[in-house]
């Protein structure tokens, strides 16, 4: 049995925030919700989350993840303190305790997994993780014997010259024999300069200790500040970036590119640069995407080229081309060969294949069937005020620079619509529709007379 | 008394300009419009431009400063040359002078204060300001007594291996008693490589001077050619995004954005990548601004979100959401909670609260009431050829797509106008608006009939 | 005489890609294009490309080079196999051949030619570029007599511990007297651990064989994957921005900025954060870029301002303003002093002096004469669905907002096109073209009513 506890009642002061530090997003998710999703991988028993400072934003900010509980810290009296909580709550239990933080996000599932297996194959009373840092001032030393068992931790300031040459950091990270934890848990004294319960005091009344050095020490970078968050981001994303690099993604300035961990690329795509790539996108092969680009939730099959534009919640087929400067948001699917761009919006629409719609225009609620040409300047005029109705052209048909459709209509297949005509009632295939005045022509006109 | 001389003369050969070096721009300022705005700490009585190359057109760029002097020199044979032409114009001044270099843009207002000060608290004949470089290579370098007074200043070309491995070199920046450098000023001679006068040379002739230790090294940063320029504004956007990150905003890839100095945040900003802050902007609380987005002089509410957008000389209340794609200048008003994006520019036009223009507009010279919903290819017809016009919209009133306001024109309250509609005359409240042909259908049209 | 054989018939597996190796690019060129052009300095009488991996697509993509010769390799079994490929194609060849690597491509031409040279000067049997990197683990470590004469050449494995430390490695470029090799290449093992024939070996069969060392050791970086492809663009632009900033361009954030070596910039050119330079693009005196701004073979003339936009195929007369959000592609031709932006998309144009296209326009195949004032909204209806037709516009006409030209269609000089209309046939000068219904004002509307 495992149950994993994971430290978020701060506040985090140095964030100067209205929202709790460990609802702060790194990339995708919230600090909170990386740290939990990150522990799936050892399929924990019990999950708790120990909050405190806007307990129920933290709470509900984490709604929408399974058999998660909440246990609270009224006053945060340290990390012991924090462990403390989960005394009445995991009474009954039988297993190990594993410890991470709130607001260190970017340790590896790998890492975690790790942890719990030398734990539990070594049955120590408690295992921690240790890190070898360049500059290791600031931390807690951890010194071992042969065995990697914990003879030892100074805090930074008690170590006297030899002791601060020791680069190995506890990084707070626990894995604990819960029962054994349990005796040890109410010996916690405030006997220090912040007079607060530190977890760590619990090793000097457990036996054995272990401790694992963590392979990467960036997987433990802790963010206090929103300068760490950045820091932090930087890293996760050099993450990204390098294992799709060599996954055979060409990336032209890779850092000025940032790819959600969700996104799902293919051999060949070619990213230029500025580009995000968020959420649930998923590209094809040999898509060229960028400069300048959004790509969010969405779906692009294979050998599409998206310039400058930004896509959200949409699909679209191998083949076409996008932009620059199109908006594709809510639920928008293309066709294959199509051409959309240069200043094109279109919203909750359905495009069949080798349509174009390259200038100018906005389409909403629509579907437009094969071969369709979307004249420059056409728009579907979906909204009387109240509500929204539906536009569909059919193949082949041509609408003029321009042109207006006013939902709900129904227009045929090969029609040709007049440039500037507002289409207001349904039309059959083959024809023309037209709805505009002749032209006339004042001779001798001028300025002046205007 | 104080007066602070700054060396602006020179040409600057390496910066292969049309301009002279000192006018070329580090982010909102000139590099002599910086020097002179970060001694404003000390409060100078006088202030003194040396100017030269290109005298008029260095003068005039600082033309909309108070109480600048420019004192020229017409041959730039030396720092020290410099400085004596500053005689006549200083024969009655009793005090200090401070003499900062035109091409240093990075020395902090603190340092300048606290050389001021230390100048002054040991009526020092001279302080000067060091620094203590990774590597001196090239520069002079300054030993001084266990008090910091100054016993040598060796060229790095004289030094001997051992006085190479001193690290602290001449900032080449300074306080002087002014009648005591008066007195050594006409010693100078041009005994040296280049046959210029040297300013450091005073240094010999007066007693005590003191050296003072810059904190950071690279305040000192001089600009010579464009490379320089380009690191300078590494260093001070380095100084500015950590100073904001500090304070509570959030930065995606921080590295991507820029921030003019004169720009206020507020806690609780995010700012995504790409994203440029100019001039004297302002935003709010809970704002999400970018990726790829400009704003300059611009005042934005809380919880504003621009997307991929260029606003400029505009204010937007809170709650707004602009972009993709919009463009906002000159003297735009947007109120709270309106939606404005997708290809849309406004100019010099003021909207009300819960106002919609959502898709492909252009409003100049208009004023929109409270919920209007503009829409989509909406255009005001602000300028006939000679002049602009003003478009009112009244409260409640929606325009149809691809409508035309020919302005001037008045629109009231709860109107309808039709899609495709030219507006020339002014409509009252609860209308329907309408211009435009019935749709006509001819049937049996096909590519060859057309 | 001299031959250049470049090493190109591998797949290079870890691209993870369905196009060879070499064929990938690095900004402009593919790797194997800018091998081939960085030889050219040299002039060299024979050409040949040893391909091998998809052969024929390599010699494809190089059909637009003069005088080059390909030469299969079959199998892929090592270095001194693709060589000893030259046999029957340089029988009757007196001369010497340089060998060259394809997934090599940052050897400077001058570092190309200072081999050569070396070779010819001191008539060697072999001269082999060699460079200091500061961690030289995994290469091949060449050592020298005092004269730069090889004496040995180690493989990393085979190093004992006094070896390991010499930081000159075989970059693997060489400079031949071909019959001296022809002699030696017979001689070749597969006596390693890979079986493979490496050209390496040959060194034990010449004499005498000289190093000579890269300046750069940044020029021998090799390509193996899709991070060394981005790391490699990585140097090479910084390269291209360095020098463009020497000579006197001044660059903002030049880590986000790409400029394809073949661009050719002018002195107090500013480019601004996230713009890309590629292709034969030309950009004169003064002119402001950027930010945000992608330019491909476009002529712009001086004091030009782009502002988010995209041009490609195209050229701008100087003091012409662009932006933001335009897109000016496939032969447009804008003259002096214009305005064109704000969701402007032009093709096949030609645009005459102080004509403005500020708003929402689409251009194509027209031609506007001077002083033309295009109104928001207007648009070229230019393609019949059949073909293109041209649209002429005089000189100081104004085209009233969302007008639409319905080509071929010619309109004179100061004509007025009122707003909203449709012109399908010709006017003469000084005329008013109006092609609308006239307004109409329904009252008592409101939404329930329609």
């Amino acid at each position: 049995m495992l149950a994993v506890a994971i430290l978020a009642a701060g506040k985090g002061t140095r964030m100067k925030s209205n929202i709790p530090k460990v609802l702060h997003r790194l990339g995708s998710e919230t600090l909170v919700e990386r740290v939990l999703n990150s522990c799936e991988i050892v399929n924990p028993d019990r999950k708790i989350v120990i909050v405190g400072y806007q307990a129920e934003n933290v709470q509900k900010s984490l709604s929408h993840l399974n058999r998660v509980k909440f246990v609270e810290q009224k006053e945060q009296l340290g990390t012991g303190h924090a462990i403390q909580q989960l005394i009445p709550h995991l009474h009954d239990f039988q297993g190990d305790l594993l410890v991470l933080n709130g607001d260190v996000p970017l340790l590896r599932p790998e890492t975690i997994q790790k942890l719990v297996i030398t734990h539990q194959h070594h049955q120590n009373a408690a295992t921690l993780l240790t890190a070898n840092l360049p500059n290791p001032r600031g931390y807690g030393r951890v010194f071992c014997d042969g065995n990697n068992l914990v003879t030892q931790i100074v805090e930074d300031r008690d170590c006297n010259s030899a002791q601060q040459q020791n680069p190995r950091i506890n990084a707070g990270v626990y894995c604990f024999n819960w029962q054994a934890l349990l005796k040890a848990l109410p010996k916690l004294s405030t006997n220090n300069d912040q007079q607060e319960y530190y977890l760590t005091e619990v090793v000097d009344y457990l036996n054995p200790v272990m401790a694992l050095d963590v392979d990467d020490y960036l997987e433990i970078t802790g963010i206090n500040d929103r300068r760490q968050l950045a820091v932090a981001y930087d890293i996760l994303q050099a993450r990204v970036k390098e294992s799709w690099m060599v996954a055979g993604v060409t990336m032209i300035d890779p850092d000025s590119i940032t790819i959600d961990e969700t996104v799902k690329l293919s051999p060949d795509v070619i990213i230029e640069p500025q580009t995000h790539l968020r959420g649930n996108t998923i590209i094809g092969s040999g898509c060229h995407i960028g400069p300048g680009t959004m790509i969010e939730n969405t779906k692009l099959g294979d050998n599409v080229q998206v310039l400058y534009s930004v896509l959200t919640d949409s699909e679209v087929a191998s083949n076409t081309r996008i932009g620059p400067y199109s908006h594709l948001r809510g639920n928008v699917t293309v066709g294959e060969s199509c051409r959309i761009g240069n200043f094109v919006e279109i919203k909750k629409t359905t495009i069949g294949n080798k349509t174009n719609v390259a200038h100018l225009a906005y389409l909403g609620d629509a579907t437009l069937a094969e071969r369709v040409n979307v004249g420059a300047g056409t728009i579907t005029a979906n909204y009387d005020g109240i509500k929204k109705h539906p536009t569909y052209i059919g193949k082949g048909t041509k609408t003029g620079a321009n042109s207006v459709f006013v939902a709900p209509v129904n227009i045929g297949e090969d029609v040709t619509i007049a440039a500037g005509s507002v289409v207001t009632s349904d039309a059959p295939d083959q024809c023309l529709v037209i709805a505009r005045e002749k032209q006339r022509i004042i001779e001798g006109w001028n300025e002046k007379s205007s």
